[in-house]
């Protein structure tokens, strides 16, 4: 599949390098359409990775990712440009992160999210929020941390999220760790875990985790 | 060891009924020394449960429960009164959800959380933020869920935690199941999990579940 992924920072680039290795063709997009940084990725990476523009990227891809940082991905999607994306599956894997005073807060949460931003802002665009719960080396390969933990995922399109799901599985995610929210309002909590996984850093040292949700048997409750 | 419960509500007397069954004399408080509520839980709990008022439930108890509902527990412990509860461990699994509209939101968040609030309101409070994550019935029987799963901590006071930790393994918490995420500040993030934990339970049809924090080996990353 043409995927764009938009941001070419490390989370952008660890994605793209990685839908590469499942066989997908990939541009991934900046502001500009000559960044060195994505210029070295696509040269290491091989006839399967190009760049461009946002609006590039957003033409390129039959299916976008957005890997931009959360607090300027709406700019980001303007630049790429709403006929370019209209129709199209949005999987937003960004958290509106505010660090510019210590530890990041959210920069709006709790009745609103980035995804729902997104949503409103591009109606017909098929947003679904996914990924945004980890470190990108977990997003990329699962099986760095042992047994079962979690991916969730929120949207309002079922078509959408049924893609984004095999998507997920080219990526090295099982099928039955996938938690379908609901809505895409159901953001708000995956957006909401932020502060936890900051905390969660904090204590362990490290970002090798994730979250998993142990479920018991209804009938017994 | 005498412990008071603040809230006589479900999870004052469930939270109050699994510490006499493990021993301890408990008292449960509420605005007034007569409810009906509380006095049928004493009746069919037995000589180790006592009912009172706030205040007398905050002068009973060496270490006090905050069980009520979070939008006002600052009011319930300011009738418990600042005197009777200088110096003690208060253990917060409050929530501040606002129910006034559809599903619960909190009433603050982010920047602010209710076990600072109440920390800040009572300074020489150890307050000790735990079991908020999750509902009654696995807090008080985590073996209700299969394998491992979390249960976080929060706090300034290193002693009250210790305490705090040994009051979890009477409910039947394993020891390496506590997560200590740091500092009273942290529970902005344990306080943060309940937009996800009341989507989770619309997902999943039941609130039989618990979040499990898997970690990787650090060395690897």
């Amino acid at each position: 599949m043409k995927i764009g992924v938009l941001g070419t920072g490390m989370v952008g680039q660890a994605i793209a390098g990685r839908l590469v290795e499942a066989g997908h063709t990939v541009m991934i997009g900046s502001r500009t359409s000559n960044n060195t940084r994505a210029a070295a990725w696509v040269e290491s990476t091989g006839p399967k990775a190009t760049q461009g523009t946002f609006a590039d990227t957003a033409r390129f891809g039959v299916l976008i990712f957005n890997c931009t940082s959360g607090v300027v991905s709406l700019d980001a999607l303007k630049m790429a440009g709403e006929t370019d994306l209209n129709g199209k599956i949005l999987i937003d894997l960004a958290n509106p992160l505010d660090s510019s005073g210590g530890l990041p807060v959210l920069a709006f949460c709790n009745t609103d999210s980035l995804a729902e931003r997104i949503q409103k802002a591009f109606p017909t665009v098929r947003v679904v929020k996914t990924l945004n719960t980890m470190n990108v080396k977990v997003m990329i390969n699962p099986q760095l941390l042992p047994g079962h933990h979690t991916v969730f995922m929120s949207g309002n399109d079922p078509d959408a999220k049924s893609v984004a799901a095999r998507i997920l599985g080219d990526l090295g995610w099982k099928q039955e760790s996938i938690i379908d929210l609901g809505d895409i309002t159901t953001a708000r909590g995956t957006e909401m875990l932020l502060p936890i996984w900051l905390r969660l850093a904090g204590a362990l040292g490290h970002t090798k985790f994730n979250f998993h949700i142990v479920v018991g048997e209804s009938s017994k409750q």
